[in-house]
């Protein structure tokens, strides 16, 4: 048993290589990082009254790093916290949008494994275009679990969105300064599903621990994504709930702290990113209204494969570009 | 003429070379598998009062293998009937859910010609993968003609599901052991969209007369997927119909008895793919709903990608991975 | 400022390229065919009394181009014209779906922009398929941008189709032979979404001055989808707009004069092309009718890869065939 948690290197732990997980959602292979991500989902869950949501976290990694290990998938990756971090989202969103049964529960640990060969599947499709599949493994696995809940009486799908044609929107919304700060930080706790501002700023501090850059980009990402959606008109539940900052927030990490040096021209090009993401964001969500799935990470991993693809070179960046992999391109400032 | 019914193997003929296109949807190349399909859906299509569907299936293999000719495509792949599997299912499909007008016949024809070199087209872009297209081009192609019939005054949808957004399901279902049985087997004839228990037991005979381990599967698959349809609670409907079945054993012989060799770990691994299908079948089936399309198999082709793509190794199969064709993994007992 | 704008190619302007772009939207490297489709564009425009689309066209080609510039792409590539095609047609899209605020500029603008690298990214993933992006950088970019601006208090959606679930269809129609020609040449025009058979003369026009064949060719594909549109009843306001015509007529140019040599057996591989997009544009209109999105090009892009991917040879054509860039293939007989 000790020689199966064997890790490549002698430093890294399961348990570290779990938290190693929750981290890397927001790009970050750091084990602090992804304790202060754990305090947020478990706060934001106990505020509104759905602890389920941190134990459907708490599981979900757990599952995906064991299915790791289970596969005998390479450590390095293991040790770097890239089978987990799609179990954590699987977890978040199946006790957001579902009923606790145990047949929920039995979904949930499949669904979270299945998340780890997804994305063997699609890292290996999309290798030879130089990109990484991201979260996307995440988005398809639940959208297939989501999809199928609505018809099985055994997993009740009492928290999703019901489908209707796109048609009437609620423009209405509060622009009072304290209520802005509100949604910017809800914009950045939403990456993990979670609709409160004290997430928001443990995310904040989770990310500054490991690199000040993808704290400060994300706040970027959030703050621009607000503004422009307001500017723009957008539907004042989808502004106050935060639900035009999650994408934004991965997609300025990726562009403007992850896979380019910062330089201005990387920096305006991650700009360009998020007011991108805004607007795939709403297409997403009315995409998938007759159907009532919510759109989870889609917009992100659409708007930075667009932003990547072209595989443009900024700043000292003059070597061959190859984005399918980032624990190559994340920073470490500590480690657990 | 005779040369250009010549074939690369001498004791091949164009009607052999039908017949093992009718098997190879299940992955056998076996005239007489094909032969014991025909019958199979020539008896559900008489015993329905629908017995265009066995016509259909008729012209659309016919239409499709000569296409492979006329096009003077490689041989080897049309001797081993992989020009005529997609037209098969063509047939069936179009005849079950249109009325028979000659423009439906004309597009039969011409959407049966179609797979031949949609085929073509999508192995081609899948070849890096190291995967193959399945049945996916017959399940393009259909989705075309399907969604353009019911804006077609000329070829009437009248039989195809009524678009509408997901809501109301009726979840129940008779749990009587005989009726489990008729489930069972109608599961395996729907891969032909055919709704008979008999035609059900012939197609599992047509898969023991070539490979006993694909009718093993073909069991194993349907039954699995009964099981889960039950457990999780799904429509009563969609299981009294075996419309759980068919994808699931589809999957269950191209893991289980096609692209690896039986071992434990394979098996494992092909039931695994047979739960996961179940959801996928599902999740197809709500999507589709809005615009009035039946999943056909593609839930088969999308699980069996998934499992397929990480390139995993089971058993003795030690060698470099490439599943991007299978009639050098077909096993043959008997040759037509 | 001179500098920034030199060409790889002497005798190529700035306004020279825009030109060539437009021309490019019909495969067409030649500044007098662009111009000419302009001419077709503003007295659509005019005549219909949506001058803005005339404008939205301009601003398009020009804010598409200059970004090739500014993101310092491969000049040859902005001398042939391929860096505004795209941008043309998100301005004739934008401006006719949408109300003339100055945000829906704005992100015109935006969108045009986001074309350029769209395509640099969907070029580099088809690339070792051996096949173009084609006009669908507009089709993606736009349906973001339409799907989103529903949502958008800032920018009205008052001429979106209204999304609704597949159903009624009014299939009456006049077949008088005056009409039959306006529908023939509308077919042509709605290349640019313009609805008006003059301008369908100036595109055959514009095209023959550059191409016979592209002229010729175009004529055929708008006149085949114009007969198999009425032979299979397809609704009459689809067949009277034209909206039959436009995505068959590309694609009849791009099979017939543009990809294959002039040949019988690429006449007839063309015929069958524009055949099957007929049906390909009735699936797409009636697969987008529940988000309420316009099919754009997609339908001709769809087919156009369905018969390029197989990388049959015609004809002479016996060497390798790469279809991944066109402006090798492209017949110029005079040059701006």
């Amino acid at each position: 048993m000790s020689n199966f948690f064997k890790t490549s290197d002698s430093n890294a732990t399961f348990v570290g290589n779990m938290l190693r997980g929750v981290g890397q959602v927001m790009f970050q292979k750091n084990g602090w990082t992804g304790l202060f991500f754990l305090c947020g989902i478990a706060w934001g869950a106990y505020d509104s009254g759905t602890i389920d949501v941190a134990w459907g976290a708490l599981v979900g990694v757990f599952v995906s790093t064991i299915t790791g290990y289970l596969l005998g998938l390479d450590r390095e990756d293991g040790d770097s916290g890239l089978w987990g971090f799609n179990g954590v989202l699987v977890g978040c969103a199946m006790m957001t949008f579902l009923d606790s049964t145990l047949l929920t529960w039995i979904a949930l640990v499949l669904c979270s494994a299945l998340t780890v060969w997804v994305r063997l599947a699609l890292n290996n499709t999309m290798k030879s275009w130089k990109v990484n599949s991201f979260t996307f493994p995440f988005v398809t696995s639940t959208w297939i679990f989501l999809l199928a809940s609505r018809a099985l009486h055994g997993m009740p799908a009492d928290s999703l969105p019901s489908p209707h044609l796109p048609g009437y929107f609620d423009w209405t919304v509060s622009l009072a300064p304290l209520d802005l700060v509100v949604y910017w930080l809800k914009g950045i706790a939403q990456v993990f599903l979670i609709d409160s501002w004290e997430t928001g700023i443990l995310f904040l501090i989770g990310l500054a621990v490991s690199n000040i850059w993808a704290a400060v980009w994300a706040a970027i990402g959030s703050a621009v994504a607000l503004v422009g959606a307001i500017l723009f008109g957008a539907p004042g539940e989808l502004i106050s709930e935060g639900l035009f900052g999650f994408s934004s927030v991965l997609t300025a990490i990726a562009l403007g702290a992850t896979f380019y040096r910062p330089s201005w021209g990387s920096a305006i090009w991650a700009l360009l990113g998020v007011i991108v993401c805004m607007f795939v964001q709403l297409a997403t969500d009315l995409w998938l209204e007759p159907i009532g799935l919510p759109a989870l990470t889609a917009p992100f991993c659409l708007t930075t494969w667009i932003f990547l693809l072209p595989l443009f070179k900024f700043g000292e960046h003059k070597h061959q570009v190859d984005h399918s992999d980032w624990h190559k391109h994340t920073a470490t400032t500590k480690k657990e």
